[in-house]
């Protein structure tokens, strides 16, 4: 029997559609092929291809667009939003515009051409994470920007047009409006029950325990209770903390470990699949607060998208999460 | 230099990129095939092998079930939600769950296999626009439903699995996410300006002409301000219309005619490419108000979207929607 789900934050209604069940072997794609290393702009050694780095991790005293680095961050060389002008906005009849002022940045993760979160060592992984925090805290200064938007597409699906380990910044003079929905149902909660609604989500999910993928000292991974893709997987911190930049070394190496073990059961559950992850976090204006609660939402690309699903904001999903997260869990991961 | 526009109903911003500026040569894919009409269950003579049939326009007296309609409307056979069964609401600790009740129902456009919006009859594109508005007027009689959601998939990038033309319905006991966000932002501008933010849109678009795509005596085409994707079209009655089920038999006949024209352009400049459309009317429970201004909004699916667009709600166009109205008129479509 189907069912409809609503979404305790941001209360989009989802329908499970059990009827139209599916296990993830009906899932399977073709497994993602970190192909063109030999032209590869991102790669060590190539650094001279790229725009001059902004920000880099290395283990000795390289000098910057030298081999050397662990994690590099670069300006994207086709950048949907400019870094340079002043922000303007000017009202056009009834419509609103705004200057296309912004940045638009790549975190290359790995020197490696071919490694994936659920195959780098932990500690590569916490420095992208790092980078991440170094970037967002830099970025802040700026007032221009409202937001930083932190995102990884991995594979064609999820619309990556480059097979290197990277993930994208964009910051920006606007607040993306599912942060903007995710806000106000946060804080509405919270004007009623006095408690961050996150926090109370974590209680449960360990209370009921069916739709934990896995968890460590300082993180839960979930199957979230209304997901609108099939295995979406979000990872939160145990603890209420609205901004992600505020993490501190041993949430960085506690995140790389959940991280690296959430990936290492989607690659084992459904054969390395493209996917998108995002990183949710408390816009620049509020970043204290004790309403939201920052986490990653990471979802498979399994199934295509029908356009209703956009133009209504209805999405049918054919995977009920507590199964999904029981065969997660279920994988032998090692 | 790119811009960040935003929809003045529903509030969200979308980067218009042109810096990657794309003109329609660069979005041509494979044109859809309507192939496997051997062993389509809805083309006519097929009839056994569907659902039985809920409502259909004929031209003769045939029985149902036999040959001889021109548009036919049967229950999908894997459907998302179930119409039997009362609509039952639960909480599940700090969740909110719901039966499955609802309907999904299939409209077969036409008897032929390998017709379009763009080559059909306009009397037989007619008779699917009636048929739209006799499901909806048949539906809204039942108390458990909110909304009607009609939509089209045409094409596999746009998720239809069958190539023979033919829309969907779905009847659902909530609102879509999306319809809640338009009938709050102009139920908000009518509080402010006594006005239908629909109707001053025409206004200022019929005034600006840039964003223009075709017109007719009823029924106005634009590309919209903010667009979230390439080539997106909008056809709005020019008169004020709070719900398409409202719509007489001349209003139906334009409406085929410009659906046709829409349909005819797209077709001409991006090579008959996979799109979806979709019917945004007023809910049931507001049927007939000043503020909502009911319309069909196709969406051609040219370029896959990133998962973080859909995870922020944060879109990029790489086409400036002045240019691709400008281009859509430029068509010789006869």
């Amino acid at each position: 029997m189907s069912e409809l789900r609503r979404d305790p934050v941001d209360g989009r209604w989802v329908i499970i559609a059990t009827e139209r069940r599916k296990r993830p072997v009906d899932f399977y794609t073709q497994a993602y092929e970190q192909k063109g290393a030999e032209k590869c702009p991102f790669c060590e050694g190539h650094e001279a291809q790229t725009p001059p780095e902004i920000f880099s991790i290395r283990e000795g005293a390289g000098a910057p667009n030298t081999p050397g680095w662990r994690v590099r961050v670069i300006p994207n060389k086709f950048p949907a939003l400019r870094i340079e002008g002043e922000l303007h906005r000017e009202g056009v009849g009834y419509f609103d515009r705004m200057s296309g002022t912004g940045a638009h940045e790549v975190i290359i993760e790995s020197p490696r051409h071919d490694v994936t979160r659920a195959t780098m060592d932990l500690s590569d992984i916490e420095h992208v994470y790092r980078a991440y925090r170094e970037r967002i805290v830099d970025l802040r200064h700026d007032r221009r920007f409202k937001y930083v938007m932190l995102f990884k597409n991995y594979g064609e699906a999820a619309g990556a047009s480059l097979a290197h380990p990277h993930s994208q910044l964009i910051a920006l003079p606007i607040l993306p409006k599912h942060i903007v929905e995710e806000m106000n149902g946060s804080r509405e909660y919270y004007q009623y029950k006095e408690r961050c609604i996150f926090c109370d989500i974590i209680q449960q999910e360990t209370d009921m325990e069916e739709r934990i993928v896995c968890q460590n000292e300082g993180f839960i991974a979930v199957s979230p209770w209304a997901p609108i893709f099939p295995f979406e997987v979000w990872i939160l911190p145990k603890s209420h903390d609205s901004c992600f930049e505020d993490c501190n070394p041993a949430q960085l190496k506690n995140l790389a470990a959940i991280s690296n073990e959430v990936h290492k059961r989607l690659d084992a559950a459904l054969r390395r699949p493209h996917y998108n992850s995002i990183l949710h976090t408390s816009p620049f204006d509020e970043q204290y607060n004790n309403y939201y609660h920052w986490h990653i939402e990471i979802m498979p690309r399994l199934t295509r998208i029908a356009g209703f699903e956009y133009g209504s904001g209805f999405y049918i999903n054919p995977v009920l999460p507590e199964e999904a997260a029981e065969f997660l869990r279920e994988m032998d991961v090692g």
